[in-house]
């Protein structure tokens, strides 16, 4: 077994970030503590001076998801109509998914990992999806808005949009989001 | 070992039925000759009678999105300008798309599949997306096309719109698809 280093020397951001390129690698499922410990050049012992389990690493990765989420869910609800809510939560969808590209590859990779990492995260997509769909959706805009989450989610996890700085990706994905998410000309 | 039925009594398309099912359910890898054979209620035998290995068998699976694609190119690549084999390509994807929903879900679940289970149908796949781009095409293109790609998919694979037909199906999301391919208006 490897000699533990001092845990004061392994910052807890070290680990997460470790454990963020690998889920992308290997999916979350294929990653396990002692390979974060190795990329990290400690032992597993030093790891889990920081996290108490690997599900405990997975929740504080999708941590910065989770209270982003819960903020867009928050400014949209204040506002008087559901037009104005709605654009919110497209805005705030695709911020998310350009300014947080690894973890969305993650979630692309196996969305799953919402309901398994998460059941906060969870509720709080049900209600983006609520959110967009508004009161009694037609199967023309749940069909619309399905697209639009994978297609965005797609997008976002592409490694060939690597180089395209956040700002223009989120330009060109909010072009997007608005053609498909426009009303319909005709209804299913 | 259970004993072995009579070969002649388990036809090739029961297999493929049964396969395709299982492949939806717990994914290619996920399925093995073992399991289609339990599902058909027949020994592994009979199975192997039909097929040489669960290669052979994806292989035939895939079949008519092989087939169904390569038609859509020959369409497509006899027509005089890009914009008419850009709108054959669509329309032929998306009545891809409807028409295999089960094969969409597995695609869409793995889609490492279409490289592992066939480099014929991984070239028909790069050849689709081409003809789709165009000579030279702008980033916000390749942006609009990936995210045509995996929202189609995710459309036709989910579950909660089994109940809508092909037709509507095949009508609303070619709407989509022409709000996303539409030429941009601003650029990356």
């Amino acid at each position: 077994m490897a000699k533990p280093v001092s845990p004061r020397g392994l910052a807890r951001e070290r680990v997460l970030s470790a454990a963020l390129a690998l889920f992308v690698e290997h999916g979350v499922h294929g990653t396990s503590v002692g390979m974060i410990a190795e990329r990290l050049g400690v032992s597993k012992a030093a790891v889990y001076y920081q996290f108490s389990s690997k599900e405990d690493i997975v929740q504080e990765v999708l941590r910065p998801v989770v209270e982003n989420t819960s903020r867009v869910i928050k400014i949209a609800e204040a506002l008087p109509t559901w037009e104005a809510q709605r654009a919110v939560v497209i805005s705030g969808l695709v911020e998310m998914a350009v300014g947080h590209r690894q973890l969305t590859a993650v979630f692309h990779a196996d969305p799953a990992i919402a309901q398994v990492g998460s059941p906060e995260l969870r509720a709080a997509t049900d209600r983006l999806r609520e959110l967009l769909e508004g009161p009694d959706p037609d199967p023309t805009s749940r069909i619309a808005i399905t697209l639009f989450f994978a297609g965005v989610g797609s997008v976002a996890a592409d490694p060939q949009f690597a180089d395209i700085d956040d700002d223009d990706l989120h330009r060109a994905l909010l072009d997007l989001s608005n053609r498909i998410l426009q009303p319909a000309t005709n209804t299913v």
